[in-house]
């Protein structure tokens, strides 16, 4: 049972990806996902605290490399630019589209995952935010650009993962941050 | 039991909030609000769908008044003033102050009705966005400036229920707006 599995997370996440897919991740359990990669339940839980841990463990990296990104980026940007070098990170997580693209049909069918996803969104806005008052950013302007920030992510994620969408994230990203510039100057 | 009780909707939910406000959400019954009320657990029934719907019954009218003013916004205003004129009918049904206040407060202390509250104005979001779609603004500028709005919306608000502020919620959006502006022009 201790004995080493190779690639076993991986295994593991492909198998509660495929089975979520399929039969909708209420239906699937622990024990199918552990069949179905050929390991035991017990290895699951060596990997992931839960079921829903196979869809959102990547959270936390996605938020520290954000905020570290923007702690970092040059003290004279203002707010919306230091923003910019975060999201600019970000894109370099997002690489695998195919991933991201059945990742957010599971989340989308299920409505306490879609919960979960918002609550993971409002804390990195939130974590952004304190981010950018830690820069010396007053207040309204760090929590609206730190809001801005992740519509901008949500808006190009929404379109990056679209059927026939060939650009990549951060070039998509670029475009919102554009976009949004021009509407709010009212062109 | 059928008799008409004076203003037995407000007495329940005033009697609701302040126990939610006391005890907590979870730890309040409808037997306890409708004792308090001094009515009847089924007038409460009568009244509301269950213990959530008296924090949220307001979100459906003001949904409807935030996509009919800007769906009836003079047409040759771009999206972000279409936006700005559906914030400020939402400044018109928002004048209470310190219920606005209490209600935040037991939301945030409790997940569950969080959750909600996110889920709610996800879909704000959403509607504003194809209401701005129906003005014929092209993708991602509707999305954008929907989100933006509802940015607007959510940071105005927090400062509007903090404990000092005197400002009103609109005059509070309007700058949030123009904040919103100035750091998306990188001023």
């Amino acid at each position: 049972m201790g004995r080493w599995e190779p690639n076993a997370r991986g295994r593991l996440e492909q198998a509660a990806m495929e089975l979520y897919g399929d039969r909708g991740f209420d239906q699937t359990t622990v024990a199918e996902i552990a069949e179905r990669a050929g390991l035991t339940e017990r290895t699951f839980f060596r990997h992931f605290a839960d079921k829903r841990e196979v869809l959102f463990w990547g959270a936390g990296a996605l938020q520290d490399g954000l905020v570290s990104a923007v702690a970092g980026a040059p003290a004279q940007l203002g707010p919306m630019d230091a923003v910019a070098a975060g999201l600019e990170v970000i894109g370099g997580y997002m690489q695998e589209r195919e991933r991201s693209r059945r990742r957010q049909h599971i989340i989308a069918a299920n409505p306490e995952l879609l919960e979960r996803e918002l609550i993971k969104l409002a804390s990195l806005s939130a974590a952004l935010a304190d981010t950018l008052r830690g820069r010396g950013v007053t207040e309204p302007a760090a929590s609206l650009s730190a809001e801005a920030g992740i519509s901008i992510f949500k808006v190009a994620f929404e379109r990056w993962i679209g059927e026939t969408e060939e650009r990549d994230l951060r070039q998509l990203m670029r475009e919102s941050l554009e976009e949004l510039r021009a509407v709010t100057a009212g062109r």
